[in-house]
């Protein structure tokens, strides 16, 4: 037998084991050409990508090395015991290979690829050819399918109360935090809205990341049901909620690899609704030349594959096309947009009018869900609501119940972009700010971003500051500076 | 600047370095979402993997440890200063992309994208999403451009003669060594036929492995050049030659997502070709229900997909059906493979007669690109040259020129597979059999593999042996012999 080693290197989602080349028990070679091997102890069984070591540092020839992550999945202590065996490969693989080759998959065949996804059997190699042989062709089957079986393979939450509302955005533009205003007036009202959101993984703040500005997100289930009891909603991370797990390990492979098809995104956020125990549903597809989606016609054809999934899976779906041509609010990055959601909050002057009213055309839509509510009285009530600060006093209540952060200030290295020439803003593309709010250090450096001071149809003159950036470190802030001179992502329209 | 390591772990064709959790110079998360960084020393740069460690014994905060094959291919001292910055993204994923998304790429397009693939700029994740993405759909033009692309992207060697004949089997049948037979026909006869061949990848011996029983087959360029130039012949491993090195990575993960497209195995195969400087070809497509290709119909795909390319490219192509329903030959596995090549070499009545008839019927073919000879006449120079013993002294004249091996016997652990029933045998199993092979200890063990007793046809009696397993070691041969008795592979049918 070979003693465990915790080798400490931090391989993300692969497990993999480190032999040595001059093991006492197995041929490294032969089981090199495997790749992959099953780490054995008793009846525990992991499997793990296997690395050959030339270096006794690392791993003796009677020792075994797991990467962090897979020593943390066996759940055994140093020194223990374990055995190898070639890797049974996961059964699913047949079926990988008939999708790769053009065939249709039945509701079982997807259930075996998604339940060897979410237990870790499948390499990124073998989830890139799942995704991209599904971004080829997917009939609307394979979507529900898919959208099913992943929502199964992990938890599901249920909730009591017989109607339990959610948003969802399917993303691409900057700033956009309605969910911090829209969870309030809900929870206001009292329908329960217990909202997960996810760390930004391109883009320089998810909800979780400005959320985080102002409050704990990290929450464990038991903390976030007692949230949701005593607040009607929450805003927390769904890490630890493991919400379709296996949606989350294909993700981490789509987006480097710019996988972005309508199947598979509508079945990524209704598996996650499915599970999180929704009932009734908001998504909001932003409409605009540098947002995910550019015509109406694709938002059309987005819009029926949720409608027709909804349907299949029993949950009410209501989708709202919105205006995606340039940031919403004027901050992005995470202190700066947690500062646009809680002016709007408070009723501020200078409060983002877009912000505000976007997010209560959006809880408008939501307390329709309301059977006690008057149809079509929606909008008038969440103005109400947020107008009244019921809608502040709930968010702070949430905010002291997920556990209060101590005040974030923006990076206080800033460097303001001036308008080129006179005219008017004709267009902000959404990308090109995303891009540098990151560089800028969003949303690991929490201060980093952008402060937007003008905004499509705005008047500006020559030299107008147009935007803030704000950096934390001074090598982030030197690069954004220049690539921000190289190319501000605003088009200025001289008047005619 | 962080001081170079070499890690000692082999990641196989990945570059990949490691970096402190606590680095003195950069933030390791940082670095961490992006996956992939550059190294720099002066003007040298190198594209790598990142993943974080918390062992000092492997990295230091001042250090950067770089896996094996990322320190060679750094080509730098330990402890040399080196810098890192945020990997610029191979501009070709862009192309990728959109060919994940369903568009047709252009020549220059699919350039890019190879031309990145062999300076190794791609991760196996992004590998298998450009797989995929042909296997879904792929326009004859755009398997002309992989192939011209895949050539060029490599060295090309130039032979100083007028007519330089190859032959290729498209694979998937065991035994079937006729390259060993063909080679010194051809080279007898004075035409030049430098051969490179594979390593066995899945099966349990390529022509390389086979060779090397005999002889040394690990030749650089310069040697192989030597040996063609004495022997107008060789057969020699194509590693060092580096013929389409994109090709050989694509290959690498082809093969473990079991992806087998017409597509991919033309613009493989012609790419090598096409790089090697053969003016005529033979490609050998087996047909049989156990081989890779089925039906006559495919095979016919198949073929005029080989002609499209080849006349493209100015190759001359001549592409013959054979039979494969059963292993060629009697031996499985190098040494027994070898023992057969030189059995029908050495025109012994025990060879195996189909490997000596195919074999000429392949030289035949061969022989008639030499303008100087008679149309029609190939096959029988091809049997005058075998019986004469012509081809043997050629053989044995590249065996000497390429260096001898000392004599290797077949494993002495030996297992007979009897009849279950009286009958006659009507089906052989070629996958079946390989896997037996393998498991046996092919090709690594090159004793190892499976000596054929009965073939097709032959009438059996309840207990005959219809083959016997060779291992060298006795764990595999428990396994193997095991595993051969729940399903050998045969099936025989009853006398009416």
């Amino acid at each position: 037998m070979l003693k465990l080693k915790n080798i400490g290197i931090d391989t993300y989602r692969n497990s993999v084991a480190f032999m040595a080349r001059d093991c006492s028990l197995y041929r490294p070679e032969e089981y090199q050409a495997l790749k992959k091997i099953e780490v054995i102890s008793g009846k525990k069984r992991m499997l793990a990508t296997l690395l050959i070591v030339d270096n006794k540092d690392i791993v003796g020839p009677d020792e075994l090395g797991l990467s962090k992550q897979a020593f943390e999945r066996m759940g055994l202590d140093e020194n223990s015991p374990v055995t190898i065996a070639p890797a049974e490969l996961p059964q699913s693989l047949e079926h990988l290979r008939r999708k790769i080759h053009g065939h249709t998959l039945n509701h079982k065949q997807i259930e075996m690829i998604v339940g060897d996804i979410a237990s870790h059997r499948y390499s990124e190699m073998e989830i890139a050819a799942f995704l991209v042989s599904c971004a080829g062709f997917m009939t609307s089957s394979e979507v529900l399918s898919l959208t099913t079986t992943m929502a199964q393979a992990g938890n599901k939450l249920y909730w009591n109360a017989p109607v339990v509302v959610d948003k969802h955005c399917i993303g691409g533009i900057p700033g956009n935090r309605t969910s911090m205003i829209v969870v309030p007036i809900i929870a206001a009202h009292g329908l329960t809205i217990p909202k997960t959101s996810s760390r930004a993984i391109t883009s320089p703040a998810g909800t979780a990341d400005t959320m985080e500005v102002l409050a704990n997100v990290d929450l464990s289930m038991q903390e976030m049901r007692a949230v949701v009891e005593s607040c009607n909603g929450c805003i927390a991370w769904g890490g630890h909620v493991n919400l379709s797990p296996a949606d989350d390990i294909l993700i981490s492979v789509e987006r480097p690899l710019g996988i972005d098809t309508r199947e598979q995104m509508v079945a990524s956020i209704m598996s996650k609704k499915l599970a999180a125990g929704s009932t009734h549903l908001l998504i909001d597809i932003p409409i605009g030349p540098s947002a995910k989606i550019h015509t109406q016609h694709d938002a059309m054809r987005l819009r029926k594959l949720f409608e027709y999934i909804a349907t299949e899976i029993g949950l009410h779906v209501d989708v709202v096309v919105t205006d995606g041509a340039q940031p919403i609010g004027n901050g992005i990055g995470p202190v700066l947009e947690a500062r646009d959601v809680m002016a709007v909050l408070r009723n501020e002057d200078n409060a983002p009018t877009d912000l505000r009213e976007k997010s209560l055309q959006i809880a408008g839509a939501l307390l329709e869900a309301d059977p006690a509510l008057k149809g079509g009285s929606g909008y008038a009530k969440a103005e109400q609501l947020l107008n009244s600060g019921e809608a502040l006093q709930t968010m702070e209540k949430i905010i002291e119940a997920q556990g209060k952060n101590e005040a974030m200030c923006a990076g206080e290295l800033t460097h303001d972009i001036l308008a080129k020439e006179d005219g008017v803003i004709s267009g902000i593309d959404c990308y090109r700010l995303a891009r540098i709010a990151r560089l800028a250090g969003a949303p690991m450096d929490k201060g980093a971003g952008i402060d937007l001071f003008k905004k499509i149809g705005d008047a500006v003159t020559k030299g107008d500051a147009i935007y803030r950036i704000h950096a934390c470190f001074e090598t982030d802030f030197a690069f954004t500076t220049k690539f921000a001179n190289e190319g501000d992502g605003y088009t200025i329209r001289r008047d005619a």
